[in-house]
C-alpha cells in the first residue's frame, strides 16, 4: 500500500481584477499547487502573489501551462501545431521558473491544463512535444501525468521523473477515462463517499471505476479543486480522512 | 581607445500574422540581439525562430522586456506600480531564457524596451527595481544601459555585470539625453555622418552631442535599427566603417 | 423637490470565466444599467446575457466605454491621444447599441467608465470629445455626467440630452469632488446613514458636502455599487428609502 | 451577361504598429471595401482612418467579423458555439456601423472573415446564425456571400438582400469549392490568366472550374487582393480589363 501521497490543486488562477478560488485556503491543504501561468489564467501579479504563498507554506510550485486563450480560460481545444504548442509551453514554463526563482522557491513540475490536457491524455505525439518541451527546459522537472492515459506511457518511455494523478471528485469509465461531467454521478459532491474511495484507490494502487472495475496505476498525487467553498471543505475532508488513515501527505 | 565594441540590435518584434523589420538582415550584422519578449510585441512563435536565428548565427541574445501594450507598442508611459514592473520583468525574462535554451542558447543580456526604458533613463528608483529583479532572477546577466543616465548610476551601484551603450542614428543634446524626435537633425539618415560620428565616439570614449560637447562615458554597444530598407542599408554601412577602422565587433 | 429620479449601477463587467458583482440582484433595484463594452470588462456574451436580463426587467440600457485595459479594468490613466479615445468610445458604443438592438432593447445613455471618467470630470476638452462622439453616432443618447463637473459644463454646452449623477456611497469635498477612497469616512457602509442623506440631497437639489456644504446640481440618477453583497443590501435599502418618501424610480 | 459588378477586398487588417497589405492602393480599385472589425485584426484607429479614406473614395463600407484570434489572424476555426459566434459578429457589426457613421458613411455589406468564412460556407446553420444576426442588426445590410456555398442556400431562403461572390485569383473545383492552396495552380498569379478568366466567368454567369465545368451562379462581386505589391498589380489588371470589355464596376 501506497504509505504517502501529494495532493494538488489548480491555482492562481485570478486575472486583473477578477479572482477565481480560495487560494489561500487551497495552500493550507495541498503540497503541491499548479499556478497558472498567464496564457488561459493568471498574470505576472497574480503568479508573484500566489508563488509567495506557496513558497511560505511550504507548498510545492508547479507550472500550469494552457492556451492562449483567457476567454476561453483555455478549455477550448485550439488546432495549433505541436511546435507551436510547444513554444507555448516553453514561454509559460520559463516564466514559471523565473516568478518562482523570485519568490524563492522553484518550479518543481509540470501539469498541462484544460483543454490542452485533455487533448495531451489522448495523443500521445501530443503529450510527447510539451514533455519533450518542458524537459528541454528543465531536464529534473517533475511531469504530472492523468494514470492510465496516453500521458502515462509516454513519460515512461522518456525515462524522465513523473507523477501520476487521480481525481478525488470524479467518476471514472472502465478504460481510465473521467465520466462525462454531463451524466449523473460523474462529479462527486459527498466527503463521505469520496474519501473512502480515494483511500481504497491508494490502497488497491488502482483507479476503481463506478463498476468497480479496477485499473492499477502508480497513483503520486490527488486533484482536489477549491472553485467553490463548498470544493474546499471537500478537499479538507480528504486530507483528514488520508491523514486518519496513516497516509503522509507529501510534496512530490 | 576602445579596440572592440558589440552592435545590438531590437528584433522579434513581430506578431501573429504581423511582422516588423527584416530580422535576418539584421542578424547579419550585430552581435547582440534584443528580442521582444511577448508583452509589446513578439509571441512564442516569433521568439523560437528569432533565438534559432540569433544562435545559428553567433549572435548574443538578450531580452527586451516591455510594457502589456500590444497596441501602442509599449512605447505608452503606463501608470503601473513599480512592483507590477518588475512582476513583468521577471516573467519575461523568465519566458526568454526558456525559450533561449530550447534554442541552444542562453539570454546573456537584458535591455528594457520603450517607454519602460525612457522611464528607467530618469528614474533611478525604477531602474533599480527592473535590474534587482532581473539579477534576481539571473545574478549573471548583462545588463544594458543607456549611457550616462540614471540606468548607469543604477548600475555602477549595483556592482553587476553590465554594458553602456549609444545610438547610431540619434543626436544627443548637452546632458546626454537624446534630442527630441520631432526637431530637425534628431534622427541621422546619412550613413557617411553617423559612421564617423559614432567612430569618432568610440575613440573618444564620450558621447559627442551635437554642440560638439563630450559626455564621457562607456560604451560597450552600439544600437542600431532595421524597421526599414535604409535602416538596414546604414547599420550595415556603419558595421563595415567599424570594422575598416580595425574595430573588432564582439558579443558582450 | 425632486419626484422622481433614476438609479443605476454599473454591470456586465465579468469576462469569459470570471465574474464580478451580483448583476442579477442589482437589476431588481435599478432603473438604468451602464454595461461595460468589453474594453476594460465584459465580452459579448456577458453583455448579451445582461442586456437580455435588462430588457427583461424594463431596465433602461447605457454602454459603458472604457479603456482598453482588462488588466486594469480601465481604473489606470492611459496616455492616449484624444482622436484615440473618440474612436475607442464610438467602437464600444456601437458594438453596445447591436447587442442592445439584439435584446430588443436599446441603449439610452452613455456613462464613461473609470480612469476615463476621472480624466473627463476635470478636462474639458477630453469630455466633450467623449461626448461629441457619442451624440456623432446617436444624436439622441443621454449622456451621463457627474454633477458639478468639467462633465456637466460640456453636456449643457452641447445642449444635448442629459442626467447629472451623484454618488450613494460616497463622501464629498466642498468643490463637488470626491473625497479621497483613502480617508476615513470616504466611503459609507452604512444604509442608515447613507440613504438619508441621499433623500437629502435630492431635497435640496444639491450635493451635501461632509462639512455640510450645499453644491446646488441637477440629480437625475444615482450611482449604486453591487460588488459585495453589502452593497446590494445598501442599495435595496437606499431604493426602499427613496420609495417611502414618495419619490418615484424611473428610467431617464 | 452581367453588364456591372462590384470589386471587393479586405482591408484595414493592421493592428497597433504593424500594418499589413496596401489599403490606400486597394481603394482606388475596388468599390467595396470589407474591413475588419479588431477581433481577428483592426483596431478602432485602423478602422477609422480605413473608413475615411473608403467614404472618401465612395468605396462601400462592409463590417468583415471574424473570431476573436488576433494572433491567428482568424485563419483558425476555433471551437465556439453558435451563440457565442452570433454574439461577436452582432458587437463586430455594430462597433463597425458607428465608426462608419462618425466617418460620414454607413456599414452596407457585411462579409465574414477566415475561419469563420470556412466554416459557414459548408454549415448552413452557422451560416443562418452569423446572417440572422446581421439582420436583426440591421435589417437592410447586403449579405456578401461565396457563390454556390451553403451560404447561397441560406440568404435566398432568408429573402434578405445579398450579393454572390468569386475570388479573381483561385482555382474551383468541380463541386464550386476552391481548390486546395497547396496544389499547383490553386492560386493564379497571371493577369493574363486571371483577367480573361473572370470576365468569361461574369459573360457566362457561372463559376468556371479548372477542368472548364460550369456551375452557374450569380455573380454581383468579385474578391481581389492586396497583400503583396503584385497582389496590388494584379487587381489593377483586373479592373482594367473588366472596364475595357465594357463591365461597369459598381457598389453593392
Amino acid at each position: 500500500m501506497t504509505r504517502k501521497v501529494d495532493l494538488n490543486a489548480d491555482m492562481g488562477e485570478g486575472f486583473g481584477p477578477w479572482s477565481m478560488g480560495d487560494d489561500a485556503a487551497l495552500l493550507d491543504i495541498v503540497t503541491s499547487a499548479n499556478i497558472a501561468c498567464g496564457f488561459h489564467a493568471g498574470d505576472p501579479d497574480v503568479m508573484a502573489k500566489t508563488m509567495a504563498r506557496a513558497v511560505k507554506n511550504g507548498v510545492g510550485i508547479g507550472a500550469h501551462p494552457g492556451f492562449a486563450d483567457l476567454k476561453g480560460f483555455g478549455r477550448r481545444q485550439l488546432p495549433i501545431p505541436p511546435d507551436e504548442i510547444a513554444n507555448a509551453v516553453a514561454y509559460q514554463l520559463g516564466a514559471a521558473q523565473a516568478m518562482a526563482r523570485r519568490a524563492g522557491g522553484q518550479v518543481r513540475h509540470l501539469k498541462l491544463h484544460g483543454a490542452l490536457s485533455n487533448m495531451a491524455c489522448v495523443d500521445a505525439d501530443l503529450a510527447r512535444v510539451c514533455f519533450e518541451t518542458a524537459l528541454a527546459v528543465d531536464p529534473d522537472i517533475i511531469i504530472m501525468v492523468l494514470a492510465a492515459t496516453a500521458m502515462e506511457d509516454v513519460v515512461r518511455d522518456l525515462g524522465c521523473a513523473w507523477a501520476g494523478e487521480i481525481f478525488a471528485d470524479r467518476a471514472y469509465n472502465d478504460d481510465g477515462t473521467l465520466v462525462d461531467r454531463r451524466l449523473p454521478g460523474a462529479v462527486l459532491h459527498d466527503t463521505a463517499i469520496a474519501a473512502p474511495r480515494i483511500l481504497e484507490m491508494l490502497k488497491a494502487g488502482a483507479i476503481i471505476a463506478e463498476s468497480g472495475k479496477r485499473i492499477p496505476c502508480e497513483i503520486d498525487t490527488i486533484c482536489l479543486h477549491g472553485d467553490t467553498p463548498a470544493a474546499v471543505e471537500m478537499a479538507c475532508g480528504i486530507r483528514d480522512h488520508l491523514q486518519n488513515a496513516g497516509i503522509t501527505l507529501q510534496t512530490l
